[in-house]
């Protein structure tokens, strides 16, 4: 971790630590300075990275103020670890269904960018939240970048295998989201029955070189989840 | 606009004009300063902002190359145009149900701020792409802020008019999703049959001194809808 991320967790601390609501400003950049014992350039790197983050924002010769929305309960559609974020208070478990090296579908090849003889990992979960089934997961990963892959490993995080284990850097993700009605197994698996509503989020995982390692489809049950997904002004 | 943002809009121009895909690797910084005569900083700038938009990735020591997926009909969760933007090549029409000038409900007065006895312009649309019934839209501005719309505006684009008309400049937004069932309020203007699924987004818009002034709820179709949303390394 570079030191200006290392700060930037810092400063998230110390917002959680003081309690400080959206709206509330942050000490002027000298202070955060001495306070963390950084030059100035370090702690302007670390709040250009909370803004994208979407802790802080900033207001031109007015100062840094938190950035913080009040509802709890929300997975964040723009992180890949929205589970261990988002919903880190509530309890999660997983039950691995299948875990096997196979030849990717037809879609997955196009997604991975893989040919269709090539080997993949295919993983199958289901995520509970308190017990409840969250959502169903099936995953396609290209073997020739994440090598090696178990069931214990896919009990856990595989993304933080990945950037750990294997010591990968990811890049950027595209989500793709479709409502839709349940089939019948996909209801079997939710506890839900089959046409009540459903929300399909298909992702592609890219490296920090551009190449997809990780194309998943995520079927969730509509009565335990809710998202949310935070804008800057570049985007607006 | 700032000559960074035109240097942006530039290279994004670029890209369309060379019908550029994925992967594919643009022109080096030297040559994006001559082209479009501009200094290494600006290019650099402008470089950040399309990395930021998705636009683009930066592969350190490798240069930066074309990022863009290959699906078209997705609605953009990440941009308040975000018909205007992911939708444009559909027939998109608007119909104003409701404009007024009102209290605000408990939840609008919480989200925006406000004390109950504000006032706030209440405005009712739905949205049709090629005809069909996209949306349904409540949405609530602050009236100390937005002070005045009309039918005219919000048939249109009330953003472009709160932007260029009002000359005000938007912050960030948070975006909350829920799924759920229609009612039947919400099946008769969207012509699907009560109980179908449905896609809720609520959002608050604000402005970049981080003041709320927009609170929508918006009721996709969701036969006519589907969404994407791109991240970054630092949100992942």
């Amino acid at each position: 971790m570079l030191k200006y991320q290392h700060i930037a967790n810092e400063i998230e601390k110390y917002i959680e630590d003081h309690a400080l609501k959206q709206g509330d400003k942050l000490p002027v950049l000298e202070k955060l300075m001495t306070q963390f014992g950084v030059s100035k350039s370090t702690v302007t790197k670390s709040l250009d990275l909370l803004e994208k983050k979407g802790v802080v924002f900033q207001v031109r010769g007015s100062g840094i103020f938190v950035r913080k929305h009040k509802r709890k309960g929300y997975i964040n559609l723009l992180a890949s670890q929205g589970f261990k974020n988002s919903l880190e208070e509530f309890q999660l478990t997983s039950e691995v269904l299948q875990l096997k090296v196979t030849k990717p579908t037809q879609e997955a090849a196009v997604n991975l960018n893989v040919e269709l003889n090539q080997d993949v990992y295919y993983v199958k979960r289901i995520r509970y939240i308190h017990g409840q089934p969250l959502s169903l997961e099936e995953s396609y990963f290209n073997k020739a970048i994440i090598t090696y892959l178990n069931k214990e490993i896919v009990a856990e995080s595989i993304f933080n295998y990945i950037t750990e284990g294997l010591g990968l850097k990811i890049g950027f993700s595209d989500t793709f989201l479709h409502i839709g009605k349940l089939n019948e197994e996909e209801a079997k698996y939710l506890e839900l029955e089959k046409d009540e509503p459903k929300l399909e989020m298909e992702s592609v995982f890219h490296l920090n070189n551009g190449q997809p390692f990780d194309f998943s489809k995520v079927t969730y049950n509509y009565q335990q989840s809710q998202f949310f997904v935070q804008a800057s002004s570049y985007s607006l």
